[in-house]
């Protein structure tokens, strides 16, 4: 070990070896897709639509009138009845909570109710970040395999629950990286079958053929539901980092204990307030969005390629025997896409028809050698 | 219990005790000074002058030209450049970490090197934020008095070292709520003393009577020490939630593992980025504050108040029997102030003289019983 005492700064003699850090930690990488400066970016499931000039602007103005040498609103009760307003389903700010993207949040809701001795249930294939949130918080990960199609019934669910004994069980619907829904009569019996606490995570709510189907209908009726939303997707917002959640007041409550104060700044505040009076315009684009994952859907099965339904704005493409060659033939013709999920399969992001036509030509160039089916 | 699978959203049925809960947050009420609406606010130590309408300005044209439907960059090293140019010293972005605030920091620290089986050493009276981090990341957390005076010796902290075996060691100068600064000899023989971590709050430096006698300088020679900032207070950013920290480049490698992808918000990184580009604004009325701060110390032992020596932008002010009748009494003529600190003390932070003139005419009308010296 370095004498720590010794290390010179202007050296790179000292490592990550030479710091006492977490054992869980070493070997670990920093969690993210590349970031990447290539002409198209399918990666992230953003939406390709920036805001209009106008709501620009008026963000712009909302800045120009935020207080930033003093402290921000520590419980932000406007942007909470914003969200509470646009949710709808009776909701008030009591009922909502957000943080600086759902991360937050998640490490918010694990950190109240989750932690060393306590279990997170969810499953897989599903988001990849959901163990850091475990990692991050002591909370033991376990996860159950969906079935075949990625689908989740309630037996399966239920059954986990009782095998695994978990505090919180999470469910993705749409699912990511797969696309798959999963029905509300399947989430509301796992509500009633459990004391634990459910999350689902609707992140991609919006983009789904039926968006009404929402978790949000049982909240009246089930006290151990959390359900989870994001501005990034569907909002046109993943620069703005605004996570939030509905449930219970006792859950929010929960929340407010575990946040450090101040966690939502006074420019994130002012800018998100302005993209949810302008909620309409920022969805505009979410039908054009569905459009062009449906069209992912048609047209990749008639190139010979192997797609999982999806109701999200991405579709799992596939399968490739080295799916890794085919990410990178792509990048090489300028279109990054995601290297996760299943094996041999790559997942685009439903982006403008322009993102859509350089993916196709993209998609072209590639030979990868695919896998039988 | 109440069955948690029946509750109904529109009834207050659900408490925080029907939850699972983790048990040492029971009882636990959401961190936070009192924040009301009052003529003169002096309790959470911000910095009054706003920043310039063209300083505003330009921030509102950073918003503009931010890409909110993208997710930010999520290394930030142009952030990270402009932060390492200011503090200088030789630093560069890879001895240069930023999150949401101090409070994002510090869990990043702890959540690399602290956790549970670990422990985390202060020196009490210190900042009352210090516990939440360890509560939050699980890390046990161990307090040593200060000497009477509020002063620390090297001595002090390497018994404590040497008794609690602690993975993080955290020493705030100037400390608050004390004010009182730590000279740089002491640190220096803390750091060569041990190998655990040493971080050093610097939080209100750029108050200090000699700012340039920075932990900063420190670094080049030892590897253990991590440099805590903040734009919260000089910097009179409190509302763009910026904290950061100097250290090695394995230390600011470990918070990159930990960190949760895209904390820092699009719009964070480029308000943060102007206020930078205008550091000698954002700071020109430090040297104000100080004189404020300076007044303080002189007025107010003139008026048979009690006062502890104070390097920040606050002061210390006592002793009263009953501080919480003082902290009324001031708050009923108009001024919010701080009960926080040592018994009978009240923290008043350092204003406008507009502010201070209200905080001396209100100090005129309490009549709550001081306590005999």
């Amino acid at each position: 070990m370095v004498n720590l005492a010794r290390a010179d700064l202007t050296q790179p003699v000292l490592t990550l070896a030479d710091l006492p850090l977490r054992p869980e930690l070493v070997g670990e990488e920093p969690y993210g897709a590349p970031q990447l400066d290539v002409p198209v970016c399918l990666n992230v499931n953003e939406n390709p639509y920036p805001p209009s000039p106008a709501v620009a602007a008026e963000m712009a103005e909302a800045v120009v009138a935020a207080s930033f040498n003093r402290y921000p609103d520590r419980e932000f009760r406007g942007l909470r009845a914003q969200l509470a307003a646009y949710l709808g389903h009776g909701l008030t700010p009591d009922h909502v909570w957000a943080a600086n993207g759902s991360n937050e949040v998640m490490t918010h809701v694990l950190g109240a109710f989750g932690g060393p001795g306590r279990r997170l249930l969810t499953f897989t294939p599903t988001y990849s970040m959901y163990p850091e949130y475990a990692r991050n918080t002591h909370t033991d990960y376990v996860t159950v395999p969906r079935r075949a199609d990625f689908s989740l019934d309630a037996a399966t669910v239920l059954d986990a629950v009782a095998a695994h004994a978990p505090t919180v069980v999470l469910i993705t619907t749409p699912n990511n990286p797969t696309g798959t829904s999963t029905p509300l009569a399947v989430i509301e019996e796992v509500l009633a079958g459990t004391d634990a606490l459910v999350v689902i995570d609707e992140a991609y709510q919006e983009f789904s053929s039926t968006p009404e189907a929402t978790a949000l209908t049982l909240l009246a009726e089930h006290g151990n539901l959390i359900v989870s939303r994001t501005m990034s997707k569907a909002f046109a917002f993943a620069g703005g980092r605004l996570g939030y959640l509905a449930a219970h007041p006792a859950v929010v409550d929960a929340c407010r204990i575990i946040r450090l104060p101040y966690h939502l700044s006074a420019q994130t505040q002012a800018v998100a307030s302005v993209a949810l009076r302008h909620a309409d315009e920022m969805l505009a684009r979410v039908a054009d969005l569905r459009d062009e994952r449906d069209a992912l859907l048609r047209t990749l099965p008639e190139l010979g390629y192997e797609v999982v339904e999806s109701d999200a704005n991405f579709v799992l493409v596939g399968r490739w025997a080295d799916r890794h060659l085919a990410w990178q033939q792509l990048l090489d013709a300028g279109v990054l896409v995601r290297e996760t999920g299943p094996a041999g399969f790559l997942r685009v992001s439903a982006g403008t028809p322009e993102e859509m036509a350089a993916f196709h030509a993209a998609l072209a160039r590639v030979d990868a050698p695919r896998t039988e089916q």
